[in-house]
């Protein structure tokens, strides 16, 4: 039985990729009374970073984006993962985004918007979120974005 | 009937700013199961970011201590718009404060002590709370700071 | 009478330091309805900052890594000044750490690490927990690493 998310996930063609192990000693999940904590997700492909590198310096807006976006999608197999159905969570209640940025940098909400969005497209309302947006010196393994989650769940 | 925090604002003579829409697809606030979660606010005023630039480099301690206080100003804005009666906060959990600072910088709890100060003068002892305090390479818009909360709610 | 958690402190030759006062207008910790919230923790060893600096500069990984540790300690210093018996906590569920780090720098994972495996050494399962780990520009009174954390406790 492919649940309500699982189906919008195919009618947007959108395939969640591998939920990843942990990047050392800790989880990427832990679901305990009704809230399921992910751990900071970053913009890997393949199990590789696949977005490196710093906002306003060598990346632009568009690959800024492209990594929110990856790491949005790796919160959602990190939930699947933890939850094995994603038509048990309630309401996404906080995307906190750290931008690898150089110190101009101010464009931080329209890198995290992908990420937003992306999460209202397949969760509907569920999706809808509280959110911050800030700017980081360095992020492990160079990455562009990280980008962490609280659901509410059942 | 105007409640007991609003008397209090009252009293220090203070407005609260208007409850300012998000900066992006997603909501500045989410009140679920006794906890509402405030998104990231800005040092805003009129709409518009009123103290922009980094601490320890052109902007002085008092400049970083004003826009934390109009962050906490808003965020208490935001409380209001969720909860319409602000006697409904059961204590203010956690501020998360980012502080765009040079990388010589080292007053960030100076900095972020403005909201803290003001959350305690005007929720009295539910505005006690805990919190972190960072300095980020950069912040949406240019912002001096940038803090968001969770309170426990009824 | 001893419990688990300080036998095991004692099998582990760790003495916990002693809980220190907030750096401002804060409280180092407050538990309300099973979730005990403990601020940021920084690197002190007789209420001053053991380890100061930025990694991938003046500090190497093994410094950082005694930094987070320093963290982690007195995250567990808090936790229990707040409950009185650490066998009160269910699950650590959550640890931010901030890292004062270079532009360039990527390992963070690797300096969080110690305070990871420190929570777990010492609470056991109930000490595995999400993690974010990110970069800053700077911390308070130029520490090296802050951490925070959220546990679940009864």
């Amino acid at each position: 039985m492919a649940g309500e998310i699982e189906a919008r996930l195919k009618a947007l063609d959108l395939v969640l990729p591998e939920a990843r192990a942990a990047l050392g000693s800790y989880v990427p999940f832990l679901h305990l009374d009704g809230q399921l904590y992910i751990a900071g997700q970053l913009p890997l492909a393949d199990g590789k970073i696949a977005v490196a590198g710093k906002l306003g310096a060598e990346l632009d807006l568009g690959q800024g984006q492209a990594a929110a976006r990856l790491c949005a999608l790796h919160i959602l197999a990190q939930a699947r993962a933890a939850l094995r159905d994603l038509d048990r969570i309630v309401q996404l209640l906080r995307l906190n985004g750290f931008v690898n940025a150089a110190p101009g940098f101010a464009d931080h909400p329209k890198v995290l918007n992908a990420a937003s969005d992306l999460m209202v497209e397949i969760l509907g309302n569920k999706g809808i979120h509280t959110r911050i947006a800030v700017g980081c010196a360095s992020l492990p393994l160079g990455a562009a974005v990280e980008i962490d989650a609280i659901f509410a769940v059942n």
